[in-house]
């Protein structure tokens, strides 16, 4: 991704390694503050996830794969830091899947390093790829609705939702982003708009309430991430996504989401069947450490909805953009 | 509205006029803090509905209406005092028609007393109007969901969409009730839930994003209040209501707005002609006076929205529950 730094303009990832170290954006400081945090042991990689200075699933697997090479490189207990590296965040599953890769690779005598970049590498190309895919979708002039952060910080370079969009703009369509502000957390606020803004993308915040009022004036194609794709083509993603899709449908807006086979979970044959994740409801009664609502007035905090698959377009994929109906014959064969 | 002050439940109104002095609540405070100002000059009454310690279309004309009871009451220039409390807020039509209204009852002789209380008066008895009517919809055990403030705070007492939420309660109905926050300025989080605590009536707070998935768990009705009905029922309301209304249809949940008559504009045919105000994008971009969003990215604010009727069960005022498709035939021969 591109981050304008001092008035130049530098291509960068999330997380790289580089003369013996793991550099990473410290995205705590995000949008405000651009800097790189070197990280010499996987210690500090691990607090690094556990402080969210690193987040998004797929950025997250990326950090823990260098934090099992830093492991490798000072000749630590790969046991001992194969358990502090899971231990870091509860839910992500490509942390898990990295953290066991590394092992995998270093067991089978692999350079530690070539197999960490390659990691990061097959993820930045899926990455690529959805947006190849995906900028097909995209007309000069259109105007684009997306939600959350499903970027380029949350998946080490492009994005998901955000590829297609990057890779029309680098081919010179003019487009516009809507970006709804995505609370409680606000990472579309603060880390999709800083994105965009660094990629020189024309783009406004809107409140989250306002997405409807925005679509019936005219929104060409609404894109958004997945954290989770059931057999059905039912998606679980931020919390906000279900009522953007159901608004579509009714205005007859396109909806699509953009994810990696490795989204998809077959074991689950249903969006019900996805268990949601409630969160700490200080998120919404607080803002930046100050208590907004009145005390003893409770919150309800969904981290996530579940968008039933009629309501998709399609679903963009590094193999191309799927159809809902047909994911266990798409998938056929296909390496997740 | 009860008010709960010290562990003792009050009744009270947002603005009264006892012992010579105008009493309000100040609404900047709130929700952490009850304060009652006392205003003995006019100039007071017009910087509290300048600095937003009254607000709420109703309750500013009710706070005008009292303006112009302490300038009768010192003996000052009622031209002055007119001009300086039409001069306060530019939009709120109630504003203009209780100042002139006080200056035709003074000029007609009639005690300003009087006068200032029956305008409240006649305000609060529409919203108990309307509590009652709207009361009629709601079964023991629902699950209602609001949106922004149509609350006590905005009218004086009871409020519009609070109304019938307030008045099921104290007949004994079981009631929770999902309040969305409402960004960008709160209204729901600081306000409406303030209120529904010191009734004691169950409530969650919810960001603006999960009306819908709360909608699709179990939500048996909405109300939302209204800033302007057009004469074909569409009606403009803060925005994030045009969404719950959509996806109130799609879910099959009956959706009402509820408003007075004086609501209405029969000038107005359509929803597509009521203009929508934008206001400063900073109500998005900062919280509580920080920049949140990106330094070099713009938000959209767009204050209001614009439901269609199609999507209304119906809309309910002093007068009755009305159908949107019969406004005309309705509204025939009612007092405005």
């Amino acid at each position: 991704m591109k981050i304008v730094i001092g008035g130049a303009v530098r291509e960068m990832r999330a997380v790289w390694y580089e003369e013996g170290a793991v550099h990473m954006l410290d995205q705590k400081l995000l949008p405000h503050k651009v800097q790189v945090v070197k990280m010499t042991t996987y210690h500090q990689v691990a607090e690094a996830i556990r402080d969210m200075t690193v987040r998004g699933a797929p950025a997250i697997g990326v950090a823990a794969a260098y934090g099992m090479l830093l492991a490798a490189n000072n000749r630590e207990d790969l046991e001992a830091a194969t358990e502090e590296l899971k231990g870091t965040r509860p839910t992500a599953f490509d942390l898990f899947f990295a953290v066991d890769h590394m092992n995998a690779k270093i067991a089978a005598g692999i350079d530690p390093i070539r197999a960490a970049d390659d990691y990061a590498d097959t993820i930045v190309e899926r990455c690529r790829r959805i947006g190849e895919h995906g900028e097909h979708l995209i007309k000069d002039g259109d105007r684009i609705m997306t939600h959350c952060n499903a970027g380029a910080l949350a998946t080490v370079d492009w994005g998901t939702a955000l590829a297609p969009i990057r890779e029309a703009w680098r081919r010179g369509k003019e487009i516009f982003v809507y970006v709804s502000e995505t609370r409680p957390r606000l990472q579309g606020m603060k880390l999709t708009a800083f994105e965009l803004l660094n990629e020189g993308i024309p783009h406004a915040i809107i409140p989250d309430g306002a997405s409807g009022h925005f679509m019936r004036e005219g929104v060409d194609l609404i894109i958004v991430g997945a954290d989770r794709i059931a057999a059905n083509g039912d998606f679980a993603n931020k919390i906000g996504t279900y009522e953007k899709a159901v608004l579509a449908k009714e205005l007859g807006v396109p909806f699509y989401t953009a994810a990696p086979l490795s989204t998809f979970d077959l074991s689950i044959e249903r969006g019900e069947d996805i268990p949601i994740e409630y969160r700490g409801e200080e998120e919404v009664t607080m803002i930046d450490g100050v208590r907004i609502a009145p005390i003893g007035s409770k919150a309800l905090n969904p981290g996530f909805d579940v968008t039933p698959s009629k309501y998709l377009s399609g679903i963009i994929t590094e193999n191309g953009v799927l159809d809902p109906k047909d994911i266990r014959e798409n998938l056929k064969g296909a390496r997740l």
